[in-house]
């Protein structure tokens, strides 16, 4: 059983390879009635998109997305909704020195053992490329959230290598092209990647995710809590090897007394849970951290093997980014994004006709 | 569209409160033949029992499973397994008080607001005590894969405060009370709950489970990846806030060229992935690592509200554990057996007729 | 992938065998807040019940259905219900002489080839008396829908043999033993089970279900439409072959301007779509139709073979109904029932800000 | 939660509407390393295709489909594989006088009133033109199902009007534009169409599905039954109101002792049953019938309401089919095909190990 589909309610299915014809994908189950544009979605696949600094990869593509259904006279109609970006920049000739080779730290060998045949130009179906879809869905997500809601998810750079990042000033995020909230950091980013890039190195990351105005009560325990949810779709992001809920690893440490975030007739006191207790958003702000992995399309040589079983070495030629972090914050948004629409809708299901109780703090 | 099942094709459905009339579940979808038996997943159930040691809470419940269907003759029949536990020791009178309060850092509020009424007897469904059934459906997993398939998984306690745990020998871990790989710590983890006793707080922990055999290829990209659904599956138990797959979260500080596992013929390098590239598993060990808070049940008072919204104290009487953390082993184990058994079958419905390519390392 | 579970949000899934320890199911995605108790559930159930006639088997099962989870102070509370049902009257040396023989036009066969191993009592899973449990969860469906839609659902037996039942008198339903809306046929109908008992055959039967007050808008095309479940969940009654909404067959002999009906400012003219338009409900009666073949349990000697491919006869001994079809009323509304509540609840999610256009005629 | 998915292993989601952009599909979960192009689809769709034969209506599409993604080289990767068919004669100047009335028998009201906007357009999303994906993904299952089992599935015309067609020759089906399996009836539906276009009427029909060469095994108790599935497949389809598995609703005056298909070693004596027993089938041929409605789209002048709720007349002048039943040969066994497609993964993913049981007849 094949997993291409993300949401129980609202629900998207992806397809597309980094050089086939198009990416794509279906978004079923969005409220009818919203008013959206290609344009609504523009702008965080723009903020995605390669080649829009010199700190990512100069491959270049338009990315322009365009409705094919599902939306009618400037509103979604109810019904699933097509969505579409032809690839065109794909220069598939960069690839085919890898065609019967396993990139180490790529997902070529698992995929050729998987399926015993793979897409191998630029990772096929592997490549984050298909993310593009997720930003896609996700701005849909996003504008209703923000519209019917006021609920709004954003995403900053909190650590890149040793440079770590504490204060989070939110207006200058989207200032520089690092999504850093902290502009005394600039130069410390700047320096690290020149110096990656002479070395043709890569480095990992930090990013952190906040959602506000979410209300309380979204998340469906025992399995499908928000914050198994969020960490199932921010760890299903490429490059992502750890997820935290709040306080995350830190909590190890912690005791009970300091931990659990005591209430008053005004609010909770703290917010070390991240804005959710027992699986069930609380009405604070949800909080989550994602790690992600250097890359490993890097051009200091390795070693490897070929479909044969020989060693073989690998250099990657290609256009790539020195952190893949940078790009990933339009995509954790997206992924928060597309988490909370699902428990929004699932939430009105069972319990439209309930009355929240009192007191709503 | 509530969320009280986990898996696709070895799919569990969980029902019960702390201290109702049964816990239950349903497993579907595991495949006929396999023998079974009730002593196979008390084995487990035992594991995670409380009043097993001085070091967790007092409450004394047999915990015994039964089998209601789909195990005929000693063998599973291929259709539902219904399971069930009676609750016997449920002592409500410890609970009226908090009744109408909500104890921080527990579900209660959240719980009372999204679904206007809750069984406030010993947390109801947001008890601990729910996973009971997780472990007894894990332990079927557990068989399968182990008999089929020579896959084993463990667990167990890495960390807890500031006692660190680095040496790993398995033989140790079922020698003691706390799951500990390494008997050198043994007595500082004794002190350590015994100080926490002696204040009536709590703690929390880290522990890491490994699953080892597995075959390359489990994992469907592009959301439900085997390290997503790990995610999904350890975030969702009781009281953990951080999941990480291989080297987690320091991969932040890590280089492409240090991360990265380069293959030879005669397999990887290193295990920097966790065994899981692309979502795939690669036929390494899988490594996962979660973060435990300390339980929030603890005899320090502290500050809440009432349904009502007025500010009352709340201190908790109940027996209690120090470390949530050390009774999570078999759960973990449980939940990683779980979704690893159901991505083997979800293979095999979509591989069954490819040949796996060679080179198989 | 098993198939054990009927619903997207209101989720049934059930366990048990005919003559195994018990049976029961998990009701899950009932609204919170529901006032409901196990004798609500009992009068279906009875009214399913063996034993009760002359005109059904003589098994005799107290059919006491118990609430393990799910319910608190009377009221659902939002997670998941487990129910249970014991097996009391089990018998199984009636079954012995067939434990290695496939009676013809029974799942015998059919299950043994599937999973290799079964549970050769009565049936196993693969007996009616599962239905009870679906019969139980329809009972919560049922009170919440007419409770809070004022939405019935109401089945009859429109045909036996030749016997045809054309006129509708809802208050004689439940006034004979047969569901039968008309009594001027109710001596036909004796003389003909009366006749089958004698020659210790059986005969087919049909129903018809309908539901009034069904709100305009429910089901979801492009396939999970409202028609479609019905089809699914009534198909999936045991021993039916046949599944019509509206006129049914009838209309491969109608023409489109005898078939369409037409709409006024004050409603439709006619029916003859069963109140479903393009899979969506229309806010007209619901009506589908369906049939039930006679069973396969007599006691007219058969030929069939055994585990080993030998020819050997087969003579049913045991309790067994002339007609199935009876019991099969509460079976078919509890499915339309279920179908109808999960539509209801995953409109809800869907469409929760719509304003409904006007007219709502 | 919409409903624009089929399958739960090889899923097929569909998007487009009759006059947007595209028509468009993802199927995922089709196994790797099948050889396919996009010429081996373009078969069933050229049957389906409008504008082919006198008897159809005469809108001109080419139909021509085109895979996005999931197929490399000629064979499936196993992952999503994205199809889409542009709309190139979409004409909606012919739909604007219906832009504020709703054409009775179609789902213009319910549409509306579900989602209180709708694509007039040709009837937006509930044109049956959106079947052509259905038929598109149904040609990947049904190359799978021939090549790796041998399975076919074909369907023809068995009613149409008063005109019955008894004699079935698999040899005419294809040889006329009716797809009836009997030459001396083409005669007499050439007259019934020509005197139905002379009337500006529409006429139902009644198509047969066969499947042969099924395994036995497939279907999933107990309520995924694989007659559940193809019910619902088949009420799915645009138009039809009744599903039949093999005698259908004929049960309803048979005997058990006629009914039952009885075993010898040598195979069944008869198939009442229609090849499924107990839900799985049975290793005999599949047989399904279903009734489809006549078109409401016709030309004789009809009353209805419009959005204010005034009443309207209301008359198709676009081009239409007089019987849709014709056109829906290739769909419904498209339908057939996904159903059986799914339930053969599913098998898989379940029962891989299990050794089927002697005799195997």
């Amino acid at each position: 059983m094949a997993g291409n589909t993300i949401g129980q309610v609202f629900r998207v299915t992806t397809f597309g390879e980094s050089h086939g014809v198009a990416l794509g994908c279906i978004v079923d189950g969005c409220p009818p009635g919203l008013e959206i544009s290609e344009a609504d979605l523009q702008v965080d696949l723009d903020r995605r998109r390669p080649g829009t600094s010199k700190y990512t990869t100069q491959r270049r593509e338009p990315d322009e997305v365009r409705f094919l259904s599902g939306v009618f006279e400037g509103k979604t109609t109810g019904t699933s909704i097509g969505l579409m970006i032809e690839n065109t920049d794909q220069r598939s000739q960069d690839y085919s020195k890898i065609a019967d080779r396993f990139r180490p730290g790529h997902a070529d060998y698992t995929y050729h053992q998987k399926y015993g045949h793979r897409d191998y130009r630029g990772g096929g179906r592997s490549s984050a490329r298909e993310t593009a879809m997720r930003v896609a869905a996700g701005a849909i997500a996003k504008k209703y959230l923000k519209q019917e809601y006021g609920i709004e998810v954003r995403c900053y750079l909190s650590q890149m290598g040793d440079v770590t990042i504490d204060n989070v000033d939110w207006d200058q995020v989207e200032q520089n092209p690092f999504f850093c909230p902290d502009a005394s950091k600039l130069d410390a980013l700047d320096e690290l990647i020149r110096n990656l890039k002479k070395e043709g190195d890569s480095i990992g990351a930090k990013l952190t995710v906040v959602a506000n105005n979410v209300p309380v009560g979204l998340g469906e325990p025992v399995f499908d809590r928000l914050d198994a949810d969020i960490a199932y779709a921010l760890m299903g992001i490429n490059a992502v090897k750890g997820v935290e809920i709040g306080d995350g690893f830190d909590v190890v440490n912690q005791r009970g007394s300091e931990h659990r975030d005591e209430l008053t007739p005004s609010g909770f006191k703290s917010n070390h849970a991240g804005g959710i207790l027992g699986g069930i958003s609380s009405g604070q702000e949800i909080v989550a951290h994602l790690a992600l992995k250097p890359t490993s399309s890097i051009t200091v040589p390795g070693e490897t093997i070929n479909v044969d079983g020989e060693t073989v070495d690998v250099v990657t030629r290609g256009r790539h980014d020195p952190c893949v972090g940078i790009r990933a914050v339009p995509i954790a948004e997206a992924m928060v994004a597309i988490v909370l629409m699902d428990h929004l809708l699932r939430h009105r299901a069972q319990n439209a006709g309930v009355e929240t109780a009192t007191p709503k703090i």
